[in-house]
């Protein structure tokens, strides 16, 4: 696999005709929205293929049974995590699905809760529903992200409802330990907060123990929406699977209810996907996650060496790394100045509104569009020069 | 073609993994929901098969223009219909954007028009968003299924607010000439009412000329939302796609604001698989119609034949017939009796209050399944014996 994602040109990718390489100019290498340039596996083509050779009529309601036994077998063995198959509602877009989870468990006015920075759905999310935004701001060190426990309290009101989780935490790439989740647990118990977990990173995981926020207790697990699916994992984004998972029947009803009834039966080609995804792609998975920790720690080790003032944390999981700008006196407009020298990253500010001077980079490319990203990066951040402090 | 859909089998069928094979015991033929036992056309299997094999990433924001203006082109030659990209929104289901129609053009309490019997979802939408079902019963004779314009009058209240129009009509296949649709455009013009005109089987189209409803006037675009996609004609109902059509921004944005912002990207497989249907599938098309139509033809003569006592009434377009069993003293349980027997069809109620009596076979399947449906269907009743007059 490695020669085939060592191999990819920006050529090639400039003919995929998705979002990532079709919004800028072809004098913009863009390494932004967060699906990789890489082919998926050939079992899951091949499953897609024999699939549309099959039957495409209607599938039988409900969601597929043998792709719903997949992630049943997936969550237990991963994660140690028992659910059924009633547990599951199969939607076409787990970024979408975000409104309708907290449309589902507030109502307008009412407060959610998220840290921030944080994938940029949860606050549109948030605004989109007429719900009230309480962003609690991680703490950054180069040593790590971490949570903000007193600032979090200290933002409850009588009317917060929802607190918002993602994790493995995108942007900053964090896995929670148990002990940072058991006290979040505790915080979410104490005031009564109805969860909505957003785990779709979870296997894109560089060896750092996932657990299942739902998972640590039965109470949680009656009051938590986890999200979870193939799409990043196995670089479908464009099949639009994904799984809202709850235990509790009456909040999957609510779900359902704030859909009028409107939910799709999935997509039998992407219910293929994800079966052969789930059941036959394994390698294509090791593989793919070894590329990426590689490209992690390369573009850590340039940016180390060439552009020191650029601060990072460490990254456990997910293939996009949150770079911090705010030692340059262009901080303010990082994005801005990366864009016009010919490279899209994800701007701060998209995440959270504390977060002006970072700006996101997707690595999930090959090596040698990697290293001409950093060069560019290199090359737009020296000719700026000067540091805040020079 | 006719070669391959004359050797499919029943044997064939059990193994497909959908809702029309796998919801009855193996001793039932299933002649019910509507979708095809054909395999889809080559030319779109290579579309999906290509795409799979290249980038299957986040695709381009609001839908593939490419198949945007497939569609544009499309409804022109068609149905001289001028839209632009602009008036279109990609569905991953239009039985379920019947729902968001009529949540979008109305409030909980209002009422909804329709012409009875029609898709079950014209009904279930009507009922699960609260709004009040107004039932106009056309009027059967076996020379043909009319509207009944004098009773349509009789059910305007001032709370009425939505017409929901099915054309190609679903079960009746009716295809109504543009001297009826002009007569009905005039009541929606008096009446101040919004319209939903779903236009899914405009191509499933026995040699009569289909008239887009919108296309009457610039005042009836204004006002009306027109469903149409290939689902039906090319047998790509697992695909889930569709498109939501209206000139009317306002009202494009209303349909949007209620899904919450929810509506999805379109899945790109299915993007790949519209855009061959509809650029380069035509001859599985005209072959697919013309084995369908022959079907038609072969049911209703061995059923007059054979049992002249089923009534029913020329189909213009659409795969399903709707049979009139009132003439036997079990019509009010005929789909049970069917059932019972070993033939599963859709039960009349389902499609309208007023429609007990009547059940509807698909007859998109290959000739030799088909005569053993009939064989079984004459057999059943000739078991029964008794009519009404007897």
């Amino acid at each position: 696999m490695k020669e085939i994602f060592d191999a990819i040109t920006t050529a090639d990718c400039r003919t995929y005709p998705g979002s990532k390489w079709q919004t800028h100019p072809e004098s913009v290498l863009p390494l932004w929205v967060a699906d990789m340039d890489f082919p998926i596996a050939r079992e899951i083509q091949q499953a897609i293929q024999e699939r549309a050779a099959g039957f495409v009529g209607y599938p039988q309601h409900g969601g597929d049974p043998q792709v719903l036994l997949a992630l049943q077998e997936r969550l237990k063995s991963r994660f140690d995590w028992d659910i059924s198959a009633r547990d599951v509602l199969t939607v076409p877009s787990l970024g979408r699905a975000l409104h309708t989870c907290i449309a589902a468990l507030s109502e307008p006015g009412e407060g959610v809760i998220t840290q921030t920075p944080v994938y940029h759905r949860f606050l549109i999310g948030i605004r989109e529903t007429g719900r009230v935004a309480l962003e609690s701001p991680m703490l950054f060190s180069p040593a790590g992200w971490e949570l903000d426990f007193e600032q979090l309290e200290s933002l409850v009101t009588p009317q917060t409802r929802v607190l918002m989780l993602c994790n493995p935490q995108n942007p900053t790439g964090r896995v929670f330990s148990r002990l940072e989740l058991e006290k979040l647990a505790e915080f979410v118990l104490n005031h009564d907060l109805l969860v909505i977990s957003d785990e779709l990173h979870a296997d894109v995981n560089y060896g750092h123990q996932h657990t299942v926020f739902a998972s640590l207790s039965p109470e949680l697990e009656q009051r938590t929406f986890t999200l979870y699916g193939p799409g990043k994992t196995f670089n479908l984004a464009g099949l639009g699977l994904g799984f809202v998972i709850c235990k509790n029947p009456a909040l999957l009803d609510k779900f359902k209810q704030v859909l009028l009834g409107t939910l799709p039966e999935p997509n039998v080609l992407s219910s293929a996907a994800a079966l052969a995804a789930y059941t036959q792609a394994e390698v294509w998975e090791k593989e793919v996650l070894a590329y990426l920790q590689a490209n992690r720690d390369h573009l850590a080790a340039r940016l180390q060496k060439e552009l020191p003032e650029v601060q990072f944390a460490p990254l456990e999981a997910t293939y996009t790394q949150l770079l911090n700008f705010r030692n340059y006196s262009f901080a303010p407009e990082a994005q801005k100045v990366l864009l016009q020298g010919g490279l899209a990253l994800n701007e701060g500010s998209s995440f959270g509104k504390d977060f002006w001077g970072y700006a996101r980079i997707n690595f999930a490319t090959s090596r040698q569009i990697l290293d001409q990203a950093i060069d560019r990066m290199v090359q737009i951040v020296q000719a700026r020069q000067e540091t805040v402090s020079s």
